[in-house]
């Protein structure tokens, strides 16, 4: 904070105030100014916020957090900051309007450059994660079949993420057959899975605040031969995608490396999303790696390789494994085949 | 728009992004001007975008919103409004930076007061999903007993939630046994059921894009006298709730008579939150029904009752329907019975 010569800042990302404090409730600030923290929150949280954080002082809130930081008891500073990629522009004026001739000073991706490296007991969390997912995807493959739908697999595939020790999905199961292979975040429907068709499953969970992710994709009997063909050019596309990454590569030169060779495959207008992304307390987090990307990866760093080809109307296919970026380069947390699976 | 005096909006908000155009994906913008509707996504929802939407002009982007606002190519007209409660203030940043000498105005709650009004249609999805609960609750609540833990009953519900045709659940249920019941917002642990506790279930789901919400509190086995007290207080307590809401009266006087009828039975300071909210496309939403509520109640709307007593430490009971306002006042959804459960 120093360094950016601000004397208070108002913490309003949920996930940084788990990660700082580790509070996991819904409403939550977090004040810090002049060495100390002071969380606020509501009422339905007494109880957690005891429970969940230590050495901290906890404020429950019983007007608007602009009434009660306009009260005079805490050390703003003149120059107090705010989160401004996590403050709504109603709240900012709100603030304004009530702490009068302070001056704001907003700050973006804040926590990023500490939160993109990460410690070992954040991987433990993480590879527990990912040992989860994988033995649902374990279970789950062998259940595709013409007889259920998306929805159903869906289903298993949350409720087994819970039975097997996650707190829940990482984010809510992608389970595509047929033609909604090619549509990279699609939801799950309640049609069936057609034999000689592709089905993408991207899925993950969450172990004591700590994401996976990873995807799959997955034959139900014989599939065209054009499928087949970008099955393996996206496998390829991956592989590529985890040994170009080195510490000091930046990110937009290893999505361009793995873009170069979609492209020159023939594929390159059916690749339109970034190739990857950061993984911690959020699914998708800093570093991003795409085309438009800025950061430069380094030596602790957990993110997803996960090419894709989509062809619309027809079908899509997506690898995704994360990967710890070490001393030797990336290796992949995932163990599970990626070579085609045939049902 | 022509009453705020405005040329154009940018609508941010997801949900209304939904309501006003069918569009489900997680990134969406939505331009409204001069008559005419854009609606600005990315390649990842091309395919769903054009399954879900009909008549309305749509643009993959490529660059940030900001650059393709600043192109030319659309009319945005002098005053430009952005929804503030529903943009971060970088984003706002971002655009007034773009759109260099354009005056920018800040709406709030801008589809509230069409949101809150149901149609008929509406009200099919909300009691089709309030049936699916109420089957689950019917089959989750034989299942507590002393060998299983709350998350394995979360899984449960959430499971049987997609499997009797729910999108998936409106929010992560709340199943908070014992102390953890004196927790409004408890997550559910791997703590096993107690014989003579109380346990919160607070859950709902989500039929073509509209929430249910509901609370029961049962009793596994015989439980202390003043818990059975609590109980019944909240019972009448929420009945009155029912009993007063009226069209014409004010949120926060439906609120206070609640309110002052648990303080008089001598736990006024246990009921930390507000007596309910609205249930629309969001679980949460206008109108709120609280202390500091602003709004009046009207026929159409859709709102649950749901008053509380918390002891820190000790115990807790929640009750909650959905209720429909009418000529007649309010009718609750739910059918499933609020007379205490002991199992």
């Amino acid at each position: 904070m120093s360094a950016e010569r601000i004397d208070s800042l108002l913490v309003t990302d949920l996930t940084a105030i788990r990660w700082l404090t580790g509070f996991s409730g819904s409403s939550a600030r977090l004040l810090l100014s002049g060495g100390s923290a002071v969380l606020f929150t509501d009422f339905r949280y007494e109880e957690q916020v005891r429970q969940e954080t230590l050495g901290i002082g906890t404020v429950i809130l019983k007007g608007s957090l602009a009434a009660e930081l306009s009260s005079g008891t805490w050390n703003l500073g003149d120059c107090m900051a705010l989160q401004a990629d996590h403050i709504s522009w109603h709240d900012m004026q709100q603030l304004s309007a009530s702490l009068e001739g302070r001056q704001f000073h907003g700050v973006n991706a804040f926590f990023d450059e500490f939160t993109e490296f990460k410690h070992l007991a954040e991987l433990e969390k993480m590879r527990h994660a990912v040992e989860i997912s994988e033995k649902v995807l374990d279970q789950v493959i062998p259940m595709i079949s013409p007889g259920i739908t998306e929805i159903d697999l869906a289903a298993e595939i949350s409720y087994l993420h819970r039975k097997l020790g996650a707190e829940k999905d990482s984010f809510d199961p992608i389970v595509a057959g047929g033609v909604r292979s090619a549509m990279p975040h699609a939801r799950p429907t309640a049609s069936r899975f057609e034999p000689g068709s592709l089905i993408v499953l991207d899925i993950g969970c969450i172990v004591e605040g700590y994401a996976s992710d990873q995807t799959r994709t997955v034959a139900l009997g014989r599939i065209p031969e054009e499928a087949r063909k970008v099955y393996h050019t996206v496998q390829r596309a991956q592989q590529l995608g985890i040994d170009a990454a080195r510490a000091g590569i930046a990110a937009r030169d290893l999505d361009a490396e793995v873009r170069a060779f979609i492209a020159a495959e023939g594929y390159g207008e059916a690749f339109g999303h970034g190739l990857g992304h950061g993984v911690g307390m959020m699914v998708h987090e800093s570093p991003r790696i795409g085309t438009t990307a800025s950061r430069t990866l380094y030596e602790g760093m957990v993110f997803t390789i996960e090419p894709g080809i989509y062809l619309p109307g027809r079908f899509g296919v997506r690898i995704e494994d994360m990967v710890v970026l070490g001393p030797d380069g990336a290796l992949p947390i995932q163990r599970f085949t990626k070579e085609l699976i045939e049902l």
